[in-house]
């Protein structure tokens, strides 16, 4: 399982669950890193998680946890969490690092890691600033965007589906401890990271300009698919496609008005409203005018007349299609596509699956599989630690760790 | 503006617009990294992207551009193409790193950049992986999504407001080029990245699971805010306050149970449809009933004794808010969150400015304020190229280069 990618020869040792954590760990391991999943016997909190198969096998789990090595190792008893802490620890420059969405106390404490290795790098994530709970789902809420998306003029509050906050979490893990290794490289210096999934979320509002928007006192308002602060907007084809429109940049704009062929009365649009369309603030306060100019024109052809206007034109568009369609139709999500390869998946068949997107120069790695759950005990605690095959079979035998999943 | 972070030292180039490209280098740059953005002395295609003040400065290019050196160089004449170029390939151990959204061709790909210095890092996000064009905007509807958000039963399609894709990429492209420095620093080998947009999102789509599931024929339908595969909802309160709740784990379902009083019922729901409420899974099939519970004991509440009950159970909850309330009522997005501070943002004024969400214990800057545009032309150009003030006056007075912004 370990890989030749870019960071072959790293080390992190990963007790998580969901998204965020497995997600910064996978990362790693798809760049080429040793990841080791450290989970209970009977699997972590996200071992069932939907999607599953129809013999309950989670598409989720496999999906979030490709590349790694498991070990499943019972770490309610004490010889279980001393093991953990013996791998976390482990000798090794670019060992020692470990990515967790576990609580950070008690035996998991970085005070109590870090005696038995002082150069230790430990990622937490956390739900808030304070340790307490949160995820995606009941932390989204309270970022105000629920109440931004959905039709215009709708009442109610709309949830992502994408747990987007998990998933940018997921990556900044992966930032952080690249960084703290790069600083440990140098300095020689471990430390604990801690990464709480509210302050992404915050942070991200106020990058956006969220935050200081409503410091100035405005209120946004919904607009439904509409692109905010510029012309963009979801219009149906003569055959009922859907596609999605967008004048962002000035070169945007004008290939959209070419392909439309609406130079002329945009030009008299912006006379009768006073606004210059030149600026795409004002395409925004005129996105009506501008609309009922391009909605026609797509609603008077077939979908293959329109992409090939769009084309021709340099038109920036995109067509709504299902998860279902994008893999039956898609090539962008085939194997045409370098970053896909099948992989047979223990449990669940030959399944499509990405590697990273990050396309190094020195190449990447294909996609491999996630492990079954402990396929890798026996050979982590003998390789890492160690551990004759006596030790291991006497730990084994008193359940405090366990071999493959069957 | 140079920072005392934990990447401090680092240097890199940013020819950039819009989110991803300026996050993944502000990323950076709020870790410590000295990130010298080069745009056209009127500003790049970003530079007035709404949200705007009443005077058009942008609270979006403010944002993700917090901590950066500005640098103003026409790049479309030879000269100033030439000036990007030194300072792209400049020397330093630290140097040599470009982090780019414009396409990399001509003077701005890998092969020309590289003869000036043999181990250059470039990563370049792209649309697709061909070097096509694509948005978060036009890309998300290819992905599905679109067609699963939105109150049950809705007909038509939503798109996300956040735009989730550019984000995700912004911190993978920081993965990306922390990655190849690390290479680099071991290896001596520079390397040009890729990173599409649309790759990041189709392999979200696949480490989610959504492609094995579609691949296995099933077609999801949409949930409404329902947490998909397990129990979770949105509810109103007596006083209408609306509050989501979720019941994902064994432990966040027990409280749940526990908190509205409900064990009873719960046991005969359960009987009444043959269920195993114990299995998150099942919990899904059986949300209306469980709903049918829960909703009416929030309901005969007020917000503030659901918050107390929930609390004192240790439910898994959220409330939502607006993104006027989270900032007039919500304690973690103030000055009481140590991730923020009040800076002083040119043509602005005093704003709520986040850091980075990552807490080093080696500790983390302050926010920083966006530099004006071109406020480091001079100071870069003579520091960084060593030209003399002569040279810089030259470079000037031809409007090769420009100085602050008025």
């Amino acid at each position: 399982m370990i890989s030749s990618g870019i960071l072959s020869g790293m080390r992190v040792v990963e007790l998580s669950a969901f998204v965020a954590a497995p997600l910064g760990g996978m990362t790693l391991a798809q760049m080429g890193a040793d990841v080791i999943r450290i989970d209970r016997p009977q699997g972590g909190l996200d071992y069932r998680r939907w999607p599953v198969t129809k013999d309950n096998t989670s598409l989720f789990w496999a999906g979030l946890n490709k590349s790694k090595r498991s070990v499943a190792i019972d770490i309610a008893k004490p010889e279980g969490r001393e093991l953990a802490q013996a791998l976390i620890s482990a000798d090794g420059d670019d060992a020692g690092m470990l990515l967790t969405n576990f609580p950070a106390r008690g035996w998991l404490s970085y005070e109590e890691l870090s005696k038995r290795r002082a150069d230790l790098i430990q990622l937490t994530i956390q739900g808030d600033r304070h340790g307490g709970s949160a995820v995606d789902y009941t932390l989204n809420p309270a970022i105000g965007l629920p109440m931004l998306t959905g039709p215009q003029g709708y009442e109610g509050v709309v949830n992502h589906v994408l747990p987007a906050w998990d998933l940018i979490t997921g990556q900044m893990a992966a930032v952080g401890l690249l960084a703290a290794e790069r600083h440990r490289s140098r300095k020689g210096e471990g430390q604990h990271v801690k990464l709480p999934l509210e302050d992404v979320a915050l942070a991200v509002m106020g990058h956006l300009g969220f935050i200081a928007e409503a410091e100035l006192g405005v209120e946004r308002e919904r607009c439904g698919n509409d692109l905010f602060g510029a012309f963009g907007r979801d219009f149906l084809t003569a055959d009922n496609e859907r596609v999605m429109v967008v004048g962002l940049s000035e070169k945007q704009w004008q290939s959209l008005v070419n392909a439309c062929d609406i130079a002329e009365q945009i030009k008299q649009l912006a006379a009768n409203l006073g606004v210059n369309l030149d600026l795409e603030g004002e395409r925004f306060k005129a996105r009506e005018g501008i609309a009922s100019l391009v909605g026609p024109w797509i609603k008077a052809r077939p979908f293959a007349d329109v992409a090939k206007a769009f084309d021709a034109n340099g038109v920036c568009w995109g067509r709504y299609q299902s998860v279902s369609q994008m893999v039956k139709i898609d090539d962008s999500c085939s194997e045409k596509n370098p970053m896909f390869n099948k992989v047979e998946q223990a449990g669940v068949g030959t399944i499509l699956s990405p590697s990273i997107p990050l396309n190094f120069g020195s190449g990447r790695d294909s996609a491999k599989p996630a492990p079954v759950l402990g396929a890798h005990t026996e050979s982590v605690l003998c390789d890492v630690l160690g551990l004759s095959s006596a030790e291991y079979g006497r730990y084994y035998d008193s359940g405090i760790v366990a071999g493959p999943a069957s």
